[in-house]
């Protein structure tokens, strides 16, 4: 089909996500390998947001296609009160990468499934209602993740369900507040989220769930104490911990799992992306041995047509085994390291850039109009000179593709990326970044 | 991998929707051709609910199959804002299917996800933040979903939705009433909805959202007029009709979606369950030319990270032209006039069956405890002496697989079905009926 066709009929008859319908030019796919894209042209690009930071291990993975082959031949679905082989090896393995607490999972399509699982299951086991979350989050956008959603994405949503609390986060950068320590941050923003919990009635409280590092709002990392924190506030009033590693799970941050930065506990996991890099959709939501236990005499209220679909599950096996047999966390780190000395280097070299946040490989660029005032390069919620649309384009024309959000540019590229591909994208921001600074 | 490892995972790893997880036993599946399924242990079962009723192909089917291996090899995944051929030729089709006033497609996971983002455009489209929705009716479970289905799978999500309101849909069969024709129930009903809708004040109503046939609350088929007459309530008042035809879609019902059955024309159609037979996950949501244009200027702010997975839509596409040019639908109208014949002579036959109602494939015997009085097998919402496992399992042992809801039994096969086969099982289920009736 010509590059033409596909365009037509993508505007034509396909509603594609948060955008305005007019004039969509989309780029046509024609085929991926590792890190790149080609369209019909022959036209390269690099994938530096990983798609929307899911295709952790890049296209074209011989390995999960492969799986996706084999089990197809065998089946693609069954039910989910059946027994199948790639579901349970599946949840067995993911349980064996998590703490030693864990014990169950209950499978779903993606992310925002998941995290509203993740709350179900958190009403049920504490018989409480109230579910606290944090402004500046994406947690997804059907109901209850968008009512977990701390932005606008969650407007539509509106008017909000009753019991669904939000609290700010720890954006240092943008903190009033000088602190002294990265410690004093901690615990600012630990005793103000106590105290607020109190206020709301602790005995109401079910779970408080927040992405590990704020993903697409701006790559937020936490200060070291934070999450020792409010893991401890958790325990004090028997709230659930829910962590979202919907993004930054399997090794983006260069753990396993994000939270094990920080080296807590919590009750309940949230994941999706690149538990199959997206090659099927899966998501899920892992549960203590104490939660799971609890629904051994109780009614497990939660459930969907295709959980633990066995495709999508064949698909999870083979990536998850990749991540651990290549060793992809070593690189990750590695590429880490790199990614975050270039960034630094920008931020000197750049009137424009405000502050750089990284961790693993995965990475922001705040952009300023003023670095002493922090003025950001666009109003929030607002952009009305297109302005963040120009820098996104100047970075595609030079074949650099990722996504940006508010005044933000995301880094976020395939964790299976080489030292000589990661300083050859990086050259093409820095250039682009000093065209940013020319518009300011 | 043995029969036992399979279970014993399952068991041990997995949180299997809607059930208490003691003493789970599943049928492990080893492997599926067409109508049936076999265990390891060679046991043969006929699969008499298409899974959860979104297998409308069957097992194994090999166009499918093969589309989703081709694909596989091309890509598997690319961002809802890249143009794919199998995105736009998927959204092409579907939308052929559709009446002429159909425009575009925005695709989903599923179809809770598919639900929740139909009422999100329509609150966007209308300005407006009140949903209708039925009892007995099941959208989904994720919080959208779940607060416009009006059954105990509802409950865990509550304190419910600001502005998510309730209606009675027709269950003529337990109706206090006794109507003189079809004509004067669908005439009561209909009163009774424009009436609640004044009441509930019209200009804050975005939406009245119905399955077009109920579907797992009892196969509630409406009476001849009253989706015509809730047309007219929509248009009256500027609210917008979304049939929900996740479950009756493409084929079910004898037509390619079941509102084509009362000749009306609905503003948005949710779709998931046989779009790809479940091969993959995927849903949709479709909307009119006059919905999809609003958003040409103004943001469509609905999005998720697998929408258009263009692997799911290569399966979609190869399920969608296999209905067709295999004359699909056909088969359902011929073996829906025998399937309809055959329960209504259990009808007559069986003191335990109190109501049949069937429509092409889809059907549900319900089970009473006295005709007369209509008293149900079970009460609403129990089942203190597991009867109707006790039927389900008395079905399974026999190798008759479906599911029950309440006290009914579901029937609704891959509309791949054949005479015989439809024959063969229908007798499995005469018996039981039998067996039901000496246990009242």
């Amino acid at each position: 089909m010509s590059e033409q066709s596909v365009k037509a009929n993508h505007r034509d008859y396909n509603l594609q996500s948060w955008s305005k319908q007019k004039g969509l030019d989309p780029i046509v796919m024609d085929k991926a390998e590792g890190i790149y894209i080609w369209d019909p042209s022959g036209k390269r690009y690099s994938d530096m947001s990983s798609q929307l930071v899911n295709m952790n291990l890049g296209h074209g993975n011989r390995a999960i296609i492969d799986a996706i082959k084999a089990q197809a031949e065998k089946y693609c679905y069954i039910g989910p009160s059946y027994g199948s082989e790639p579901r349970g090896e599946l949840a067995k393995l993911l349980t064996s990468l998590m703490p030693d607490t864990f014990g169950k999972i209950l499978f779903t399509n993606a992310g925002a499934d998941a995290n509203e699982n993740a709350i179900k299951i958190a009403k049920q086991f504490t018989g409480r209602y109230k579910v606290f979350s944090r402004y500046r989050s994406y947690h997804g956008s059907s109901f209850g993740a968008g009512n977990l959603t701390g932005e606008p994405r969650r407007y539509p949503l509106e008017p909000g369900i009753p019991g669904f609390v939000k609290f700010f986060d720890p954006y240092i950068y943008r903190e009033p507040i000088n602190f002294e320590s990265e410690k004093a941050a901690a615990d600012y923003y630990v005793a103000k989220l106590r105290e607020q919990v109190i206020y709301e009635n602790p005995t109401t409280i079910a779970a408080i769930i927040l992405e590990t590092v704020t993903g697409s709002n701006g790559v937020i990392i936490p200060p070291d104490g934070y999450l020792q924190g409010v893991r401890k506030i958790c325990d004090e009033f028997g709230i659930l911990l829910i962590v979202d590693e919907v993004m930054m799970g399997y090794g983006r941050t260069g753990k396993m799992f994000a939270f094990e930065n920080w080296g807590i506990k919590p009750d309940i996991i949230t994941f999706a992306k690149g538990t199959t890099c997206g090659y099927i959709q899966l998501g899920g939501v892992a549960v203590t041995k104490t939660i799971a236990a609890y629904f051994d005499d109780n009614l497990l209220s939660c459930g969907l047509t295709y959980s633990g679909h066995p495709l999508a599950c064949a698909a999870g096996l083979a990536c998850v085994n990749y991540y651990i047999e290549n060793k992809i966390l070593d690189n990750v780190n590695a590429r880490g390291v790199e990614l975050k000395a270039s960034l630094n280097s920008f931020k000197e070299k750049h009137k424009s850039v405000g502050d750089v946040r990284a961790i693993g490989l995965m990475s922001a660029v705040e952009l300023v109009k003023d670095k002493k005032t922090k003025e950001a390069l666009v109003p929030y919620g607002k952009d009305p000179q297109g302005t963040m649309k120009k820098v996104n384009g100047e970075l595609a024309k030079r074949g650099f593709m990722t996504y940006t959000h508010e005044n933000m540019i995301l880094v976020a590229p395939p964790l299976i990326i080489t030292a000589d591909q990661l300083k050859e994208e990086l050259a093409k921001l820095d250039e682009v970044l000093g065209i940013v600074d020319g518009m300011i």
